[in-house]
């Protein structure tokens, strides 16, 4: 696959294109640093969004679907997908309203999803969102039976059209308005991790893994 | 507007029915809590998900649109809507790899955005959103004058399609996992908030608000 992925017109970023970017790199550390996609699909006319979990396996997404959801029976069905994902890294407080803003990270891709079948790849995808979730859990737990994986609907999304937009440093006013007297800057957000609280049920003998005692974000 | 929304046949949760809600008490303080919503449309049959900031002033939600935009092109045409927003909370570490979850809060509202052209209106909505980011801030920082009012472009949604899904509590293995022995517990989430950084150019004699130094989230 190439580093940067073409713009189509329909990925192309319009508004702020100077905030756009179609490098892959970018665009796969956006996507694995996320733990919900948000994905949009139409179904007699209606669009939907639902949030859900994903992981990226090379250049494409998988995403846990259930077969009582209208997600996954429409995009079964071919219905033409697009899946967004969106970090949110502060707040731009500037001096004039109008120029308050977002410090953010998203992706979005365009694309149609298909079911997976093979039980391998089905639990290649299941292992990458438990990875995802907190990298070393997969070894550590009972992982999917027969039963399970057969149960089990992973949906792919192959990464060719997509698209990321990024915005990152300060505050940026209007030439006239910096000699208006208020506080501007930037309150930095991000997702924190709290101490792991272990179930009522699990044996206070069994140790805290290193993984949930120190959360690698 | 009563204090439950009828669940239509397209908000209706049709997976994991016991985690829908309607009741649009709930529904609001997820929506007043988040900073970003995914919106969804479609153009000539593509569905776009695209994040973006937004308000809720009573029983309606505003959009900042672009003129640029696909998204405000797509849906000034009258193209059919629906706004998700979703708030991640915790990492569900169950024994079993199948029963791995997160806790979460989303709302998924669907309907007709339309765009306001009463200026009074408008200058509401971004009242709305200041006050969303940082409770206070309107009243300190230049507000819009007529030229940027009239440049702005802000979609109104009724809330009038909404159902909000919640996911809570703690680790749900099978009776027969309870017994594998592994650690198991949830993993705390939360957005948090780092110290204010001040604008280059903004004059150190001007104090930090009490709004962003003690950020009130």
């Amino acid at each position: 696959m190439p580093e940067s992925l073409p713009a189509s017109d329909r990925t192309r970023v319009v508004r702020e294109a100077h905030r756009a970017t179609y490098n892959r790199e970018v665009i796969y550390k956006i996507l694995d640093e996320a733990f919900v996609c948000h994905i949009g699909f139409a179904v007699e006319g209606q669009p939907f969004v639902i949030p859900t979990m994903f992981a990226r396996i090379g250049d494409a997404l998988y995403i846990h679907g259930s077969a009582a959801s209208r997600m996954l029976r429409a995009l079964a069905a071919g219905a033409p997908a697009c899946v967004t994902v969106t970090l949110l890294d502060g707040l731009i407080l500037a001096r004039s309203i109008f120029n308050h803003s977002m410090n953010y990270r998203s992706v979005v891709a365009l694309g149609h999803a298909m079911i997976i079948d093979d039980p391998a790849e089905k639990l290649r995808a299941l292992q990458a969102f438990a990875e995802k979730l907190i990298p070393g859990r997969w070894n550590d737990v009972r992982q999917p039976n027969e039963k399970e994986l057969k149960a089990t609907h992973i949906l792919k999304l192959p990464l060719t059209e997509v698209s990321a937009k990024v915005r990152t440093g300060g505050v940026e006013d209007d030439a006239e308005d910096y000699a208006f007297p208020v506080w501007a800057g930037v309150i930095p957000l991000r997702l924190a991790v709290d101490p792991p609280l272990r179930d009522d049920r699990c044996d206070a003998s069994l140790p805290t893994p290193s993984y949930a005692s120190n959360f690698p974000r």
